[in-house]
């Protein structure tokens, strides 16, 4: 970011006052008849029946829209280990977008926990306040332990975006670069750079989409995820190979994709050279990617490239996931977000790529034209269908794994798959 | 409640959207540049300049304005150990109250927690997230601990509402009550109905104003707090007597002050009978106190007698105290909310009821006339004067604690104590 830019984000941040969020009463609270209803005495009434039918807070309280945004400030955008604190301005802004695209409310909980096993606890205890738990920037391997322990103790959905919102994009985007590149998820080989949650996630969602973990090759900062390492934690090993590739360039020999969820500048032109024929590239490090577009397009004429940038084409960003999917889990108050809402999301974004752009979407980008193709792999961000296809699709999703609370919404009805 | 009243607190809770708060931006985020701003990639810059300087979050996130309000549902409201489920409408409200008295943007937080502990633990964990802690309807003995070990381990105001803003307001009431009656407080006898988190709050207040600890008698579900008991918790034995009084019968002979923070009824007109000349009865049983006015004032004609009801004079309600104390500790940035604070608020409201009512507050309870006596101890809940003396006095007090970490705010100079 230039200087100006820099300056611009930290006075939108302080003024004219400080933060992102605020909170409102949504019942009128001005007279003394009023604030008898929202306090006592009236209070007692819903308090009464949700201690008979704990369902009733569903009913009575915020409850059911609300989503806590909960970090440990342990892998903060690009920027590692901030801690607690500093990562405050980063959930806020998850805050605006969940509300800003799926009208759901957002408490962002920063948590400073001397254990993995403390902060586990505290979300749990917390849990009651909440229709669902949103993990945030928290680093692998803990975020997996973390993410499990609490979705198999808790009765509301708990979702690691960084794992998961990341792969049903990346998955997205795949499904469709794939096709558009004459490639068979089933036959690719793919080569993920960066093994932390992302990649690990995207890797795993894939082999649910048919692509073969064999032909699949993790590369973490020691090179490639291979049988004979003796460092490898228990998810890095899932994905280790019987191969004697070793670098990054190795890996890349006649590969059909590349993933990068790792840092700038790790993928070179003899890299991309080296990669098979019409090859994909997802070089999602954030701001800087693996391999910026220009260098990329400039090397060689025949890939599908994609960034986790607003300023390039076919942008992979988790906002076209998490607002949605939530949005549908709550919308039938699912127990928890499983694998098959997850696919039901992947579809619905990837199919919507293919849908004709209306107006309102070229007028927000100051596009004339966007049509399906190397251009345009994956929906843009500020598309208004993307609430009404991807909650529909996640809730039948939930209905049909048995996950769900309560029957389809009606006004879901005209988007249903 | 009547049945009508019933309802109309369950639809005004469910209607049209469950609850009573949302969360929404207080930056535009609807375009492009500016969710640019909000989330990645500017969101980066307040991150870097909160890790760099730790002060910088109250200048860049909502926390200096945030207070959480946190339950473990075990003694809501008079229904007692309701869960931290069905507590969550009390704590809905008591937010809504923040922000309509004193703009206070609140997260409600229900916690289940399997110990005392663990509740510390995890409230202490979340800590980073906000600019102060309000605990509310936590049963004792177990607030008390709970309180002061929080206290101690976080640097921002824990406050525990129920202990605290009962006192401060019991306190403010019965200075100006007192005196009314002719009575210094150091000379008072004192009883107590009730041993909770309020009862023995509002003890060690009052000593704190100057009344003496063995003219008190404090008295539970056995009886005469005494030093003969066995049964007593430190907290209790703290008001323990060397007396042979065991009834509240005995105890009332000849008291100048009774104050009820127990249950329905439980005072009898023989009670009443039994006292000095010129009484003070703050009967503070919700919804139905330990005496009603009517019975009281025919009982004998030469008392001053509080509630904690809308619907007779002298209402004593925390909310008189709990948004006002909060604003001024946020305002200096209180690192914890001290004694000396506490005795401001107490000095303030007890000043406000001395001073002529405002025609506002008259228009919005339908008086024609409210003047300092009898009938007019304490100010009303819907005086807008409130928000200017009392988060003024607080604030100066925070001062001179050398608890404050940022100076006296210019706007309050004109109401300086």
């Amino acid at each position: 970011m230039g200087k100006d830019l820099k300056q611009a984000a930290l006075d939108y941040h302080a003024l004219p006052t400080p933060g992102k969020v605020r909170v409102i009463p949504t019942k009128p609270c001005t007279t003394q008849q009023e604030l008898a209803l929202a306090y006592s005495p009236g209070v007692a009434e819903p308090v009464r029946a949700i201690a008979r039918d704990p369902e009733a807070v569903y009913r009575y309280t915020a409850k059911g829209n609300l989503v806590a945004v909960i970090t440990n400030g342990t892998a903060v955008l690009g920027l590692g280990k901030v801690g607690a604190l500093a990562s405050k301005p980063v959930m806020e802004g998850k805050a605006v977008l969940f509300k800003h695209f799926a009208d759901i409310d957002v408490f962002d909980i920063e948590v400073s926990a001397p254990s993995v096993e403390s902060f586990i606890e505290t979300v749990a205890n917390i849990a009651p306040t909440f229709g669902g738990i949103n993990l945030e920037d928290i680093g692998a391997p803990d975020c997996f332990v973390i993410e499990q322990t609490l979705a198999e103790r808790l009765d509301i959905p708990v979702f690691h975006d960084d794992q998961h919102g990341t792969a049903v994009i990346v998955a997205a985007g795949l499904l469709n670069a794939a096709e558009l590149q004459g490639k068979r998820l089933e036959d690719a080989r793919i080569v993920c750079l960066g093994a932390g949650a992302a990649g690990i996630a995207s890797m795993r969602l894939l082999i649910a989409l048919g692509a073969k973990r064999e032909r699949m090759l993790l590369v973490d900062t020691k090179g490639v995820v291979h049988k004979g390492r003796s460092d490898l934690s228990s998810y890095k090993r899932e994905f280790a190979q019987d191969t004697d590739r070793r670098t990054l360039l190795d890996a890349l020999r006649d590969a059909d994709v590349f993933i990068g969820v790792s840092a700038a500048d790790l993928v070179t032109p003899d890299m991309l050279k080296a990669m098979g024929p019409r090859p994909v590239v997802f070089a999602l490090a954030n701001p800087d990617p693996e391999v910026l577009p220009e260098l990329a397009h400039a090397t060689r004429g025949d890939l599908i490239m994609a960034t986790g940038r607003t300023d390039y084409p076919n942008q992979i960003n988790n906002v076209l996931g998490f607002p949605y999917i939530f949005r549908g889990a709550l919308d039938v108050r699912a127990r928890r977000i499983d694998q098959a809402m997850c696919l039901a999301a992947v579809r619905a974004v990837a199919s919507l790529a293919r849908e004709p752009v209306p107006p309102e979407v070229l007028r927000a980008y100051h596009l004339d034209r966007l049509e399906f193709g190397r251009d345009y792999i994956i929906p843009k961000p500020l598309d208004p269908r993307l609430l009404k296809v991807i909650p529909a699709a996640v809730a039948r999703a939930a209905i049909e794994s048995g996950v769900a609370r309560s029957s389809y919404p009606e006004h879901y009805a005209k988007y249903g798959t």
